[in-house]
Formats: C-alpha cells, structure tokens, sequence
C-alpha cells in the first residue's frame, strides 16, 4: 500500500502531526526506534517536572512552610521513589500517545527508519524493520540528542557511568552527594535546581559569563544568587577541557584547576538526529547538521516536511507541536504559516523563570525603539501572600511608538502558567491599551502583567 | 478649596480611581472610615488567600507530600501564627496603597463620609470629621458588607461573637472544633476549605440545590464530593429558620433538625453600603441600595460616577478596578466602556475552581447556540505530573457557527492564574483558530486549554 504520509521520529513534533493527519483522514505511518514521545515525555520536559516537583514539596517541608505558621519534623525525600514515580507518569503519558495514535488510525511503527530515495511516480521509500513502506508525502522529525564534545576523556567518562546527559541521570536511582553540570543552560539548571533540593553538592560549569543562555541577565541573575545562597557553585567563563573519571579539567581567568564530584551531567546543548537517516538519499538539504526549512516547514525537496528539533530552529516541545501542525496544515492547502516572535520559554526553577519574544537586548539588537517596564513581583498582592521574601521581577518590552507588546520574562513563581497570556499578546500585536480593557482575577499573581500594562500606558 | 473629584471609599474602586486621577494631575480627596484597600485588601481576598496557602502547605506536610516521594513526621499548622502573618500581609499591601496614594498626591481622609448635597456652582459637598469638603466630580465607591438576614437570634449570635462574618472569622485566632457555615458560595467555600484543612469539623448550610452559585454545575459537584471525601458535610436546598446560641435550626425536605457547632460564618451574601451615607441630598437613584450605573459608571446625577460593589453588578475587587477606570476615563473625556462578558471569577478552594464568560447553562438561557468541549485536565501532562490522582475537568464554550470563544470554566490547580488567558480570548473576540496559531509553553496545565481549542476547531 501506498501511505500519504510517513512521519519519522514519534517525539512532539511526530505524534501531533501524526494525529492531526490522522485526524483528516489521512492514512499515516510513523516510525519511532525507542519509545514514542520523544526526548520531551521521556527523558526531558515530563521526567524533570515530575523530579522538580517533588523538589518543591521537599523544600516546603525542610522549611519554606514554617514561614507560613506549618511545621513537621524529620522531612526526607526519596530519591528513588521520585524517580520511580517520574516512571509512572512517563508511562502515563507515553500510553495517553499510543491512544491518540490508535484513535487517529495511525500504523506506528517501532523500528529505527531509514529514507531510502524516491520513487519514478514521486513517492519516497522508507525501510524499518527490513520492510520499505511508500508514501506520498514525508514530514522529517527526527529530533536531537544531547551534544557531546569532543572534550578528552569525556567519551571515556561517559562509557563508564561517571558523566551522564539528560537520558541517563534522569533513570539514576542512587544516592550521590556531588555532581557537576556541565553547561548552564535551561537542562542543566533545572537539574542543578533538583539536585540541591535534595541535599546534593552542586557546580556549575558554564562556557559563557551567564547563565540561561538568551534569558534576560537580571532574571538569571537573581536566579543566580538564589540558588548560591542555596549551596550552588556557579563558574562562569570556564572551560572543561579534560575529564580523568570523575575528575574534571577546567581553565578559566584564574587559570587551571580541578573538580571532582559523583557524577558529572553533560548538558551542554543539543544536536538534531540527521546522520544515518538517509536524508541524502531524496537530496535534503541541511545546514549544520539541520534540515532546513520555510515557514511553511518545507524543505528543499517537494512533497518533504521538516518539523521539531531537527530543522534547528528553536528546540522547544512546544515549537515543534506548532510546526507538525503547520506543516500539516500545509499539506492539506489550509493556508497557515509558522511565526517565531512569541515563542514562550521556561526554565522550571524554584523560583520559575519564565520569557516569551524580545528581552531589551535582542530588541535592541535588532534596532527596534522601545519602552521597557519593570516591576517587582510584589505588585501583585497574591505573590506576596505566597512567597514570603520573594524578589522576583517582571519586564514588559514594548515598541516605544505604538504601546505594542513585544516581549515580556517574569523570575518568580508560578510564572509559567502565567506567560501564555503574554504570548497571546504578542501573537495577537495587541498594545497595552488594548490590554489594559481585559479583566484580570483578582488576586493573581498574574495581575503583576496588568500593573506592567497600567504603567506603560500613559492612557488606559 | 474646590477638589476635582471626591471618592466615598477607598477599596479596590475608590482607590484604583484615586490613583489614576492622580496619575492625571487631578486634585483629588478620598474618604475612607476603616483602612485602606477595603473588604478585598482588609477581610475578603487577600486575607483568604494567605490563610488558604497555609492550609495548602499543611495539607502538603499532613500526606499529600507522601505521594510524591516527600515524607514528613508531627505535621503542624499554627493557626495562630497563621492569622499572625495574614496581619502582616495585610499590613503590607494596605501600606502599599498609601503609598500609592501618597505618590498620586491623594488627600486620604480616614472618616465617615456624607454626601451633604450640591451647590448652585454644580460642586458637590462631602462632609467627614466636622469639615465640609467640595468637588467637582464625586465618585461613589462605598462598596459593600455582608448581609446579615433577619432569622431569629442570628443578631444575638453575633453579638455574642458566636456567630461572625467573614471580617470577625478572618480576625479569630482561637482554635476550634467545629464550625458551621451559612451559605455555599464563594465565601462560604473557601473558609469551609481553609478550617476543614486545619481539622475542624465543618458544615455547610446553603438554601439552593447547589454551592458556588452561578458556577458550573459539574465544577461544583466535583469540588463537593472531594470536600464530602475530607469531612466536610454539606447540606443543600436547606434553610436556616432560627439561632439560638451555638444552635442553628434548620428545615430541609427531610423536615426540621439542628446542628451545634463552636462558630458560625454567615456569609450568605453582600449588601452595598447605601445607608446613611447622604446619597439622597444629590438624587441619585438607587435600585434594591444599589447605586444605579450605565457603561460609562455614571449614575443618573451629572458629574457623579459609582464604581464597585456599591453598584451591585458583580461584587468582584477586579471588576471594581476596571469600573473605576472607565470611571475616570471618562471623567477625562476618554472614550472607554464597561464590558461584563468576560470578567474571570476563582474559587480559592484545593483544587481552584475558575471561570470566565459563559457556562453551557447561562449561555443557553441567553439563546446562543453553543459547542461545549469537556477535557479532563489530566490532558495536560504537566497536570498530571503535579496532580497524583487529580480529577479535574476543564470546559471551552464558543459559539457554534463562528467558533468564537465566549466561556471557560475549570476545576484544578493551579486554574486561578490560567484563567486570564481565557478572558483575554473572550475581550478581544478570538475564535478557536484565531487561539490555535498561539504557541503555548509545555509542559504547563495551562495546555489544556489549547488542547480544548484544538479540539473544537475542526481546521486548525
């Protein structure tokens, strides 16, 4: 038989569109080697918040809940319960998938895919499990792995257990007491955060002077200087340039010195999955490693889709949902078009760091006139019943001319339910004063966007 | 000297007015007999809030925590310390508010207010601590109290400080054992919530066929049967006929009974504070003591505008904003309208109970023709993660022909800080397509949402 359309990878970007195609009739096939759900429900976004969450309850009982009148005594965490709990919920998730896939029709099929050329009539082969399926249509979502430098020793480290990436440490069910991270971006410190949480003795190691990557500095600042009155050692502006077991080389401004911890988490970035896929077999054309794309999520080759981490673009879950569907979209003629600019993004800290669009700085990278707000989360009433201390700050980015939203981060809790709203904002080019007209629940934390709006705006 | 504007009360309406007609350079007094930030800021909102998050921490420490790899041992609350640092709290955002008013140049008078009529020049007169005070625009936002219905002995009861309403509960720093609670509404429920957590035995009594009011019947019978699950005991479409004491008659199908408990909580509802306050020196027309308002919040008395409870249309602290600054706006020649079709509305119970635009119900009786999507919560999987065993559900309205979405309505944590997003789609007319182009953070509860939009839409 011949398919309409093949899916390779069963992550987010795979399974959406795997459904919505499903969900219009079209007869697919998706082929995922490991479990379907991808990186996100598997060893990422899912399995962190489970861990993260556990993290916090933890926190309340060594503690936090005192400065609320609620105390107990003897408070311990269970690392290996948590981790086993984590496998509960990944299982959840991963068989709600496999029901979605049934439900939408689709033949998953459990075996590494390789594209293997075209076919005179148009259509393109795809060989798994020694069959070659036919299909008309081919969307690629192939995903990323953790990068893996070619750092000496780190191989090495790797076989023998001492350094994980994200995949291992988040099956680790032992008792460590040290571990160093390797790369401060949004993986690292989110397991920097739990580690320390349960009594862990916590590094960071980052290339770069910040942390956070893009978020903005006075966010990850702050979240900086939380978590090392915490316990956490941050080295900035420093290299790993060997790893001897579990020793680990680094340079920096002071010079050369030495780590050693337990363990040590490689996460350091991400790679898209292009190699050994065949892709060159239909002449798909990638750009550092990448397949790349239009915002339609075409590649170069008709009738070809790319969506999720593989095109490189923003590997994030939620992107990628967005552009299977875009893509999708596409294939059927409903006109449809993906759209970088209110992207929300999240690191799952204690507190939370939460951002979507522009920060002042890439604004103003990319010259654009604006008027940035700031206010402590202490605006909000509701932040204050509920974070007893708490300095988290919020920053609306608007164009200076129309009062547009552009670009909104928030440090403080629970932010990340909270963005979305910005994101509609944005997505919707509302201006302060057109959202200076919607009603927010009060007492919310969220009212913390309305005060920024009111401030904006010199008419409301 | 000759005030711009005059402001009878300085609760969520008069203030937020003060603070922008100062923001406006208008020469502004603003009377206010007890503290500033009324009912919301002093004994309604913000004090709920704090007490209910202590409760929430406790039911962490008291076996929730447990499920999640977290165990603790002699789980304590203090609710002592509790209402302690609900004073501080209070404190605080009450002080903030003079702040506010200090940096808008507000003349705060701390009196009872009176309207003492109009002068031949069109200036109004407000007398408070012996002195006259005149304006050229008065805004009435005397707001609202609890309603004490005339049943035999409740009186007494309360005299006797045996029965309270929500500003002598809220101030209680005794332990007791059992209380009863007149009226299921919002109130209502969220005391019933914060004591049932803290071990006290709770009733409550409430005349109609269901608790929370307007809310959507499924939401409210799911919140019921997890509080029945915990102790609490309901008794619907009952009446109190009579108190005598710590006794409560009551009289329901099944004939008359009687309940005892230590306290009662009389929170059947609030009344606007019309009485004795002069409104009738200047004519202003009244419906039931409600001060009457078009969209603009003016009343049928040029140059005299009436913003929050005072005008009996939705007794929420946000609508109060809102009505104040469409108030002032147009005191400024602004043009700005008052819209009640998307005004959120959250019961703080565990789990939250929020709201926004129509239910299925309240749409029908308006004609609409509707489409209803019903999700579980547990769609979202980040619901999942931090919800062990949780039952939300959470529902989408929108109208049937253009996808318009015109209700939301959820039970589950954490709703209260979601639901603005909702209310934003309802303000700014956006339809299930329009939302499905919006990128939404993942893994968030939040999620759910677009999970209800793209369900609804059968193109997205």
């Amino acid at each position: 038989m011949v398919y309409d359309l093949l899916i390779i990878g069963g992550g987010p970007a795979g399974y959406r569109a795997a459904e919505r195609a499903g969900h219009y009739k079209m007869n697919v096939a998706l082929f995922e080697q490991r479990s379907l759900g991808g990186v996100c429900l598997n060893e990422g976004c899912m399995p962190t918040k489970t861990l993260l969450y556990s993290a916090k309850l933890y926190d309340y009982a060594n503690g936090v809940s005192a400065h609320y009148g609620v105390t107990s005594e003897n408070a311990k965490i269970d690392h290996k319960a948590v981790i086993e709990r984590k496998n509960k919920v990944v299982k959840t998730l991963v068989n709600g998938v496999a029901m979605q896939m049934k439900q939408a029709k689709v033949n998953v099929v459990k075996a590494t895919a390789k594209v293997a050329g075209k076919n005179p009539d148009g259509t393109f082969n795809v060989i798994a499990n020694g069959e070659t399926y036919v299909g008309k249509k081919l969307l690629i979502a192939s995903g990323s792995n953790a990068a893996v430098p070619p750092i000496p020793g780190l191989k090495e480290a790797l076989a023998a257990n001492i350094a994980m990436t994200n995949r291992e440490i988040l099956d680790m069910t032992e008792n460590i007491s040290s571990l160093i991270v390797m790369g401060g971006g949004v993986i690292g410190l989110e397991m920097a955060s739990y580690f320390n949480s349960i009594g862990v003795k916590v590094t960071v190691v980052e290339m770069m002077d910040r942390i956070g990557g893009p978020t903005d500095l006075d966010m990850t600042k702050l979240l900086k200087a939380e978590y090392e009155k915490r316990g956490v050692t941050f080295m900035l502006s420093t290299k790993v340039t060997e790893l001897k077991g579990n020793k680990v080389m680094i340079e920096n401004a002071n010079g050369k010195s030495e780590l050693t911890a337990d363990k040590i988490l490689v996460s350091i970035g991400r790679r898209a999955n292009s190699a050994d896929l065949g892709y060159e077999t239909i002449g798909l054309f990638m750009e550092r490693g990448a397949v790349k794309t239009d915002d339609e999520m075409k590649t170069n080759v008709p009738n070809v889709w790319a969506a999720g981490d593989i095109n490189g673009k923003s590997m994030l879950a939620h992107t990628a949902y967005r552009e299977a569907e875009v893509a999708v979209n596409n294939m059927l003629g409903i006109k449809d078009k993906m759209v970088y600019n209110a992207i929300p993004a999240v690191i799952y800290t204690n507190p939370e760091v939460s951002s979507v669009g522009e920060t002042a700085e890439t604004a103003k990278a990319k010259g654009f006139k604006i008027k940035e707000v700031k206010l402590p989360m202490q605006f909000a009433g509701r932040y204050i019943a509920e974070n007893d201390g708490g300095n988290g700050i919020m920053k609306l980015i608007t164009l200076a001319d129309s009062g547009r939203i552009i670009g909104a981060n928030m440090i403080g809790n629970p932010s990340s339910e909270i963005i979305y709203g910005m994101a509609i904002a944005i997505a919707r080019n509302l201006t302060c004063k057109d959202m200076s007209r919607v009603v927010f629940p009060h007492p919310t934390v969220g009212e913390v966007f309305r005060e920024a709006i009111i401030n904006e705006t010199n008419e409301i």
